[in-house]
């Protein structure tokens, strides 16, 4: 009755991005409207124009408007290392620490047989492909520390070392800073496992 | 680097959703590039359009496409009451509860000082005028029980009681289905001195 017809096409437009509810659609949709429509603009364009630009890399398979992505382009990184992630954001992480100078190879996801989603669709057999390239020496594994990511960790560690390449993991351990006291015991354990 | 301009963009302008992080604004902008373009194409074109459409009820201040909406056009309701609202979706509480069959005022907004939200910015000066129009005989001030909306609704209640105005209040008291032990001590007290 009291909401108009594109308030309601709006509401229910904002309800497909994650995480985001009834409530919150609409708490989002009065909030524009009422204090930013400049931002429902910018947002409105910029939506259109990711969804229409944005590619995947075709060497590390990262969001791109390129063929190729700048990560893959710049002749500074040590080619011999690939770093396997599941989404841009872990390979964002990465990047932020400065401590890693290799390449990527972004899964765009992880293996979860219950959602449907196989090694075809991660594109296992695309970074086997990638990592017999010849100048790859290291795959490194950086995939989440979650069961799925465990699970795909494994997947693909099998895959690649059956090629004879070498593959590493992230190591498990303590997070620095914390203290032991409240750290889960798995973690401990692992990292009593791995010491050094 | 790896990010690109059209998603750096779009999760810059996601962030002006209200609620949305650096972290959340990444997710949802994955999510779309990656699962769901014709949910982000969708969104784009909800965004214009209501952001181009959607304007004030000349009446009840609410959202509306037409000049008056649908509610204050209704010739069944009664226009005797007018029930005073902070938000559309405080609006939306009220008529899903099928209790009241009057008209509304939505303020858009609550007295905040500190946020330089004034009596100007909530329209009480049109509230006082739109409830003076002869037919109004009973304002019911149904603004949120919180510090702020407590406020907003005093001031209003003395500007329209100064017009010789009926002014009533929502009742406040236990909620339905809950246990006394955990109601807190303000809302008993309450409900003590209102008791019927």
């Amino acid at each position: 009755m009291h909401t108009t017809d594109a308030l309601e096409a709006l509401i229910q437009a904002l309800r497909r991005l994650p995480g985001v509810g009834a409530k919150s659609a609409a708490r989002m949709a009065f909030h524009l409207l009422q204090h930013d429509r400049g931002g429902a603009q910018v947002l409105a364009q910029a939506l259109a124009h990711a969804a229409e630009q944005v590619r995947h890399c075709t060497r590390c398979h990262t969001f791109t408007q390129a063929e190729v992505c700048d990560t893959c382009l710049d002749p500074g990184r040590d080619a011999a290392r690939l770093c396997v992630v599941e989404t841009p954001a872990d390979q964002s992480a990465l990047e932020r620490t400065g401590a890693f100078h290799g390449l990527y190879f972004v899964l765009m996801g992880r293996l979860s047989p219950l959602d449907g989603v196989g090694p075809k669709d991660i594109g296992v057999q695309k970074l086997v492909q990638r990592a017999t390239d010849g100048v790859v020496q290291e795959v490194i594994l950086a995939t989440n520390f979650t069961a799925e990511g465990e699970t795909t960790a494994h997947v693909i560690g099998e895959a690649l070392k059956a090629r004879g390449l070498v593959v590493t993991r992230l190591a498990r351990g303590v997070p620095v800073g914390s203290e032991l006291e409240y750290v889960d015991l798995g973690t401990i354990a692992h990292a009593l496992a791995d010491r050094r």
